[in-house]
Order: C-alpha cells, then sequence, then structure tokens
C-alpha cells in the first residue's frame, strides 16, 4: 500500500523533509501545502535581498542551479505534489484526516494522511501599541513583505525608516535600509544594549559604535509607545524620549511558534508554543512529525528544550523527519545554539549559552574576554578578533563563546569550531588544546579560541583577577563610584601620556612593562591598581610579578585598549 | 629552595614552557639555551618573509606589540635567562646535569637542574643525491638560511628555481618565489600528485591547476636523481626525463625530528625519531619533559603515537610542559593533525587522517566529494568549497575532512569544525546535524560539511552508488579501459550537447533532469549510466528515481562538472 504523507508548511523543513522522504521512499505519495504562493524560499536572505545584495526575490526561492523551487519544480524533479494558497484547518487524529481549506475558492476538503508533517513556522510578534495596524508598518514575516518594502523604498516612498529592536534582523535590517538606499534610518532597543541577552556587553558596544560610524542612528534603553500616522499611513514613532518621523516601520521584537493546529488538535505543545517532539521529531503522537520554527528542541548544554528558530536547523530537523518517515532510526539531539551576522564591515557571532543565560540556568558563570590577532601577527591583512569564552567555574565545562571581528569569515572560523565542541561537552582545558588549523595566512599560532580559553583558565583557577570592561566603562564615567581605583598603564611611555595629561596622575599612572621590574616600589600602596595594556596578555604578566613581589592591590583589565577603540568613548583622550 | 629549570631549544615549545612556568612560579630559576643566535621566530612565516608579504625578519621573531624576543625581551619581560650560541652536548641524568658548550669561545660546562625540557625540534631532511651540498641549494632550517635566500632573490641573483617536494612547504615556496619576484620556478614531486598521502586526488589536482595557471611548472611523478653545478654553485636540477635550470633549490622534502641528545642519554625514543611522552608531556625520565617538533604525539583518531610537526602544537604541548613544571596537572591528550595554506587565490586544509592513513590503518575507508556554494547560493560573493569527507563503513565514524577553496578563511571555517568534532570521535551522524552557523553572508543553511556528511550517509548506507573523480578522469583518457560505460548528463542541454558532440552519442547522453520520468525508458540498457551534472546532488536524485523504475546499471559522478572545471582536462570540449 502507497504510503500517504502530509506536510503542512512549505518554506524550510516542509520541502525538506519531503524531498527527503521521496529519495528514500519514491513510492511514497507527498503531498505539501502551504497557505502561502511562495514556497521554499530563503527567508534569512530577506534583509540582503531588501538591500539590493540580491537583485530579484525569486533568487530566493531558486537552487543553486538557477531553477524556481516552485510547484512545477517540485512535481517534476522531486515527485512531490504541492498545493499553495492552502491553509490547514484541523487535524482528526483518530480519522489521521487534515482538514484544509483552498484560500482562493473557499472550499474545505480533508486529506487522509499515514503520516502527518507539521512545519508551519513562526509568525512575528506585533508589539501591542497604538499605531501597529498602519500602513507602512512591518514585520520580516514572508517574502511578500519583503517584496512589498523594497517595492516602496525603489519608488522613492521611503526617506526615513525606525526599525524597532535591537536584535539580528533588526540590525540587519537597519544596514539594509543604509547601506544601499540611504535611507535615514534610526534603530530603537528598549533594553541597554544591541542585542541584549545574546552577546556580552562590550561585543554589543563594538557593534553599535559600528552601527553609528555607519550613520544608523541607535537609541537604547527605549521603547516604541506609540506609532504615529495620518491619513493611515505612520508618519513617526514615538518613545518617552522623542518622536522619530519615519515613513517605514520595521518591527522586528522576535517571532512566536505558530502551533495553534497542533495545540487543538490535542498534541503537546509547550507554554510559549513551542510543539514537544522526541529526538525522532516526534510529537506527542507517533503518527505527527513536526520540525522548523514551530518546535522545542533540546538545548545541548542544558539538556532542557528551548526555542531555537534557524533556517539551518529546520533543515536538519527536516532531514531527520524525512528519515523517520521513511523508517531510518536517524534523530536530531538538539543544537547548542549558533548565530551569526553581518552589519556593514564588521560580523558577529556566538554559540552556546550567553552570560545572562547561563546564570539564569544557575551555573556559576564567568567569562573571559581577549582581542588578539586573527592570523599571524606579522601576517599583513591581520586584524583584532574580540572573543568573550563563557565557563562555569565549578565545573570548567565552556558555555558559550562569541567573537566580533571584520566582516570576513574569521568569526565563523571560530564559532563553527566552539559549536562542535561544545556540542561534546568541552571543557576549558579541552579549548585551551583545540587544533585550529594554522597557517600565517590563516591564523595565529595560539589561536584566538585558544587564547580565550588560556584568560578563563586562568581566570577559574584564580590566577588571574580582572575587572570586566563594563566595570572600567562606570569607572570613567564617574571615577567617585571606585575612589580607590588608579589605572597602572603598562604601555609605551608614549601612549600612556596622553591618558596621564588627561586625567591626572593620582588616576593614571604610567610604568612601561619592562620598568615595573625595577620600579614597583613607587607604585601607591592604597589604591587598587588597574593594569592597562594593549590586549590583557602583558597585564597578566605584570599581575603574575606584582602578586609574587607582594603587591597584590591589583586587577587586570581583560581586553584592554583593543576593546575600547572598539567601543570608543567620549573620555578617550 | 628555588627548583632550577632549564630548557633545550628556543623556537616555540621552549620559550612558551619558560614563559608560562615564570608566570605560575616566578620564584623558579629558568634557563633557556639554543644553538642559534636567533630564537622564538615564526617559522611557518618564511615563505611569507621570502616572498615579501613580511618585509622583515625582525617581524617573525616580534610580539604583537613590536617588541623584538631577544634575550633582553625574555630577561626584562619575562624573567627567563637566556643563553644563545649555545648547544646541548649531553645529559647526565643521575646528576641532573646537562652538559652545554658555548658555540663561540668553544668553552664547556655542565648546568644543573631539578627539571629539564627538550624543545630541540627537527632538521630538514636532506636528499642523499649527489650535488646536495652545492652552494644555492637550501633547506627551509631556520632563519638564517631564509635570510640568505632572500638576499640572493633582492640582489638578482635568482632567475630560475627548482622547489623539490610537493608538500605544503614546496608549494609554499614555490609561491613566494613566483608570485612577488617573478622567479621561473619549477616544482618537482616524486609522487604522482602533489600532497600525496594528505590530500584526496580531486583536491590536489584543482591545487595542481591552480599553480600551473599561476605560472609555477610543476612536474610530477619525476624525483631529483642530481644536482648539478659549476664552480661550486648549483646550475641545474637533473631527473630521469629532464634538466631544470637553476639559481636557487629549495628541498622541501620534509622533517625529522631532533633527539640525538635524548636517545644517547637513554630515554625512550620511537624508530622514526621522536622522544616519546605521556601526557604531561614527560619522557621516560620523570624529571626531563619534551616538547614541540621533537616529539611524538597520540592520534586521537587512531589512538596511536604520531608525528605531528605543527607549530601550533608546539605551542599547546609548550604551555602544558609548564603547567606541569609547577605542578599543574594538565595534559595535552594528542592531536587529530590538522593543517591548511594558501597558494595564490586558493587555499587548502585538511584535517584527520587522509583516506590513504586510513586504509593503511586498517579502517574500511570510504570518501565523499561535494561541490557546493561556501555560502547562500543567493548571496553574490559565494563561491564553490570543494569538500571531502572519508569515514568508516562499519563504525560510521568520520576519519578526516578535507577543503579546497578561495582563499579567504571558508576553509578554514569547515576545517576548524571538523577538527574539533574529530577530536571527540564524532560519526557522520553527528556531522549531518554540526551546528554551523547560518547567515547568508557566512554559509548556506545546509552547510558544506552537512552536505559531504549528507552523501557520506548515503554512501555509507549503501543508498548512493559512486565512481570517484579518479576513475572519471581515467575512463575519459582512454574509453576502452571501461568500454560499456557512457555518460548521463542530466544538466541543461546546452550544457550537455557540446559533449555530446565531442565525445559522440554512444559515450555521453544529454537527458535533462526534469525529462528522465518521461524519457528514461530511451537510456540504453546494456551500458552502465555515469549519471553527470553540476555538483552530484541532482545526479543522486536520479539514481534514486531510476533504481526506484528497475534502471539499476548506474552510477552518479560525485562533484560533478564543478571539480572538472577546477581540475581542468584536455579533453573538455
Amino acid at each position: 500500500m502507497t504510503e500517504k504523507i502530509v506536510i503542512v508548511g512549505g518554506v524550510a523543513a516542509g520541502p525538506k523533509a519531503a524531498c527527503r522522504v521521496k529519495r528514500l521512499m519514491p513510492q511514497a505519495e507527498v503531498t505539501l501545502i502551504d497557505q502561502d504562493s511562495l514556497i521554499s524560499y530563503g527567508g534569512c536572505g530577506i534583509p540582503y535581498y531588501i538591500s539590493g545584495d540580491v537583485a530579484d526575490e525569486s533568487a530566493l526561492r531558486s537552487t543553486s542551479f538557477h531553477v524556481l523551487r516552485d510547484q512545477y519544480y517540485f512535481e517534476k524533479y522531486k515527485g512531490v505534489k504541492v498545493r499553495i494558497l492552502t491553509q490547514a484547518l484541523s487535524i482528526d487524529r483518530a480519522k489521521k484526516q487534515l482538514l484544509i481549506k483552498d484560500l482562493g475558492s473557499g472550499a474545505e476538503e480533508t486529506l487522509d494522511y499515514d503520516k502527518l508533517v507539521l512545519a508551519t513556522g513562526s509568525q512575528p510578534y506585533v508589539l501591542p501599541i497604538p499605531g501597529a495596524e498602519l500602513d507602512g508598518v512591518f514585520t520580516i514575516a514572508n517574502l511578500h513583505k519583503a517584496i512589498e518594502i523594497k517595492d516602496r523604498i525603489a519608488k522613492g516612498k521611503v526617506g526615513k525608516a525606525v526599525v524597532i529592536g535591537g536584535g539580528a534582523i533588526g540590525i540587519e535590517m537597519a544596514e539594509a535600509l543604509t547601506d544601499l538606499w540611504g535611507v535615514e534610518t534610526s534603530l530603537i532597543e528598549f533594553k541597554d544594549q544591541l542585542l541584549p541577552g545574546v552577546i556580552e556587553w562590550s561585543l554589543s558596544a563594538m557593534m553599535c559604535k559600528h552601527l553609528r560610524d555607519s550613520n544608523v542612528s541607535i537609541y537604547l534603553g527605549e521603547s516604541a509607545s506609540e506609532i504615529v500616522g495620518e491619513g493611515g499611513r505612520v508618519t513617526a514613532v514615538r518613545t518617552p524620549q522623542r518622536v522619530l518621523d519615519a515613513d517605514l516601520v520595521i518591527m522586528a521584537t522576535g517571532v512566536r511558534a505558530q502551533s495553534e493546529i497542533a495545540r487543538a488538535a490535542g498534541l503537546r505543545v509547550s507554554d510559549m508554543g513551542g510543539i514537544v517532539v522526541n529526538r525522532r521529531m516526534q510529537t506527542s503522537d507517533p503518527s505527527i512529525y513536526a520540525a522548523g520554527d514551530c518546535v522545542k528542541i533540546p538545548n545541548l548544554i542544558t539538556g532542557k528544550y528551548f526555542y531555537a528558530p534557524f533556517g539551518s536547523l529546520a533543515n536538519k530537523e527536516g532531514r531527520v523527519v524525512g528519515d523517520n518517515l521513511a523508517g531510518l532510526p536517524s534523530t536530531f539531539d538538539g543544537a547548542v545554539g549558533s548565530f551569526i551576522m553581518k552589519a556593514f564591515d564588521v560580523c558577529i557571532g556566538a554559540t552556546g549559552l550567553s552570560l545572562e543565560m547561563a546564570r539564569a540556568e544557575g551555573f556559576d558563570a564567568d567569562f573571559s574576554l581577549t582581542a588578539p590577532a586573527d592570523r599571524a601577527h606579522f601576517y599583513p591583512t591581520q586584524e583584532i578578533i574580540c572573543c568573550v569564552m563563557i565557563f562555569d567555574r565549578r565545573t570548567r565545562k565552556v558555555l558559550g563563546v562569541q567573537a566580533f571581528g571584520a566582516m570576513n569569515d574569521n568569526v565563523s572560523a571560530r564559532i563553527n569550531a566552539a559549536a562542535a565542541f561544545l556540542s561534546k561537552g568541552a571543557t576549558i582545558d579541552d579549548f585551551t588544546n583545540l587544533e585550529m588549523a594554522y597557517a600565517p595566512p590563516f591564523s595565529a599560532a595560539v589561536d584566538t579560541v585558544n587564547a580565550a580559553a588560556y584568560v578563563a583558565d586562568n581566570l577559574c583557577d584564580n590566577r588571574l583577577r580582572q575587572i570586566t570592561m563594563e566595570e572600567f566603562y562606570s569607572w570613567m564615567d564617574d571615577f567617585s563610584t571606585q575612589p580607590d581605583w588608579i589605572s597602572l598603564d603598562v604601555r609605551h611611555e608614549q601612549q600612556a601620556l596622553p591618558f596621564v595629561e588627561k586625567f591626572g596622575a593620582d588616576r593614571w599612572i604610567s610604568m612601561p612593562d619592562d620598568r615595573i621590574r625595577e620600579r614597583y616600589e613607587e607604585l601607591p600602596k592604597d589604591k587598587t591598581l588597574i593594569i592597562f595594556c594593549n590586549a590583557g596578555s602583558r597585564s597578566y604578566e605584570i599581575q603574575v610579578f606584582l602578586d609574587s613581589a607582594g603587591v597584590t592591590n591589583n586587577r587586570v583589565l581583560c581586553g584592554g585598549f583593543n576593546v575600547i577603540k572598539r567601543i570608543g568613548a567620549p573620555w578617550l583622550p
């Protein structure tokens, strides 16, 4: 008997499951339905379509050999039957039937299934504020919205835009609008940093500076309280602090799993909306699978389920569904949560838990911050890469790695290695010896992630005592917050002197590192010395020496001036 | 009592161990000796110094903050005593004394030690052929040789050069000579491919084509039988096939561990010369440690000891030595053997075992070859990356990953993730779900390594039957070797027709993939169909369909035309 497989959702996980099962069981009858007319597209490419990097939306839904992934394609090349503009209304699990509706004719119909797959995706969260329904307010929900946004810009209807939300999509959209179209763009984020909860403060501050240097206006700690309109069209966004004119508003305030049909059918669904699946991507009904942005998956670090709506995971989950539909015992064991993004000339990436997540999970979490060169420091194209490693002090387990660097694959090269390692429970000691392929054009002999682990190792064993960059900035903003601190600048004198002149000798001491062994007795005994160099490594050497000489009132500023240069500050000399 | 630590060898592992132990035990008395006058340099940077990318040799032995790592540096900044031009002659283990010789004065002296570290490095292998001693014949043994080579080129004394050895250093040197200096350079390799035993045939053939396109003459399967000279200076290199004029000859035929002093002292040394150490980098004498190019280390895939003379590992090993000297229980558990190299505009990298190594170790090894885009195929800067995954059919364990791509960090981003995973014993199934950070400017939703694992999975389960690229090339060179093969080209007709015209309809059939479901009955039943597309994935779909239709006389050419384009061939239409 021919197996009847019905798949709801045609963007990523759905088509992947459909094609995989057809390859494994060519005789299966596979039907894919989607309420949209456009299917199987690279949703993560939308910002690049809007920016113009990708000229035509059809590129987002074509194969690498330039064939459009439409109904014809799925039928002819894949043997999968596709019904677009078709909504799934409800599931009758006892009868194994799906009730569907043709959105064109309005006709309803039931489809029999042996196996059903839910790949119903996610829906953007819309802020419940006045004006959210105005013309010109968009979420990045689907390709139609993207086409409409680009159309408006191309027709010259958008002079000013406001992006609400400082997460990855918000930042990508801000770049898309500013970079190629020259739209005057503001971004507002209600937390006090970009990528809040996800990226450590220093790296996020570097991203913020780079966006501001690239002509994006950023307002942190501000929430959109109202979207203002005239004649039904948006004209501005109001925050408690200001009014920002806007012809276009992008709401990029997160997504929620779309799982109503699963919940209504009595399948197990988590409180926040993600469908609960096992490692074969089976729901609580063994005949029904689910994958993609509508499910929760195991977090390989915490062991708990989490929501990770990423296109790359959707594809992997979809393949596992396809395998299991055909009787192959594949599993999707979970993820650590990797992300990466471009913004103008820089990129930022992260894998695993952030410091906030780790502490919320009860880990005794701390982090190292390093700023070494991304390749041999003598190699002409080297650039500084700033790296954060989050670890558990009790178990020495590494919980997360984050990096900020120039726009190339140097961040990928570290984040991907870290993700592979994290998924296998790697410790700081694993990371000190992690084998990063070395040649001067690609890395330093001690690679960024090794260096990050070295510092983590020293912190974890209390050999290194640090202050964080955030603490340092607070002090520099207001010396009275730490009246007994004084900076011990161990860089060359010509680098340190402008700081001594600006902040005074009672806040800033210049003593180059090769002189400290002779001169350390001149240092003040009643102050806490904040040792300051370019990257932090020399400061650590000085800490070790001072400690051994009995001068223990000192702490290291990890990351040093390399990090400060990238964050910027009004107080810089 | 002050601990006396003596370290022999001042390039990478030695200085690292010295500095680390001084940070952990500032009171220790650490003496580093080296027979050379130049120490602590990035030996892997020598080709870039010779090419001119690195202007001055002092950059190779400076810190990232531009301080020269000389005796003064180690004394002032690190508290390490350094004696250059000092040779270690022998070890008296009973008395814990090292006999040394001042190479300037010739005076001998004994140094007492509590702990001794051997970081004696490696020595280039010199081919035992006539003329090897001629002026103008160099190995890349140390910085002095590099300075002399560059000096000769800069003074216009080198018009033609021959590099003997097609390994990484040979290729890097060929680039250095050709690229910036325009030296007419030939490279000879006695095996029939570049990077023999290390890199799969197809990827190696791509490297060969790129070098030839960049004006390096390559002679494979040729050995240097004699170096010819006149008046004591080299004038040519003779092979059984030809005589190549040369003002300069670089011998890059591998290195050997330098361990005579260890062997003479009765320490355990392997047959091939590597000093045997445990995971704390301790030799068979617990007071003597060893690290760097003079030791053998565990291979994390085979479990056996292997020789991995890489600067990055030397640093890691040196740090573990430093830890253990200070009583910290660190271990260096081994390596998988990662390597990466640049050659003009391309790069190649590998981690783990090659196919040859895997088979020699008794694995039931096979490999997948894929050629997808390195980022979203719609993203403007995407390039093809060719990837080989070697796996064990019995256990599904991945044994190695190799990649060839454009010169950026796209290969690093895959090789490093694979190395981390291999060191943890990852299987094909782990690799299918390996989480590569995804955004269109960085990767495809299904990343290169995931795609490689998909193909490996299908091969391993015998769902995919392939012929290798090497087999295909043999057939194209001589159809009579496989008289019943016929190519089934499923690309667009305009892509296939030049091939049909050139090879005839009895060798090449054009049938686009969207027509096969209707037209497959036209296919010849008495031939083996070699299914041919751009990358191999469409061919696999066709194989699945044909099999299901009962047409099982078919095999897939994995990698497809994307790979062939990069290898080149005289028979291409």
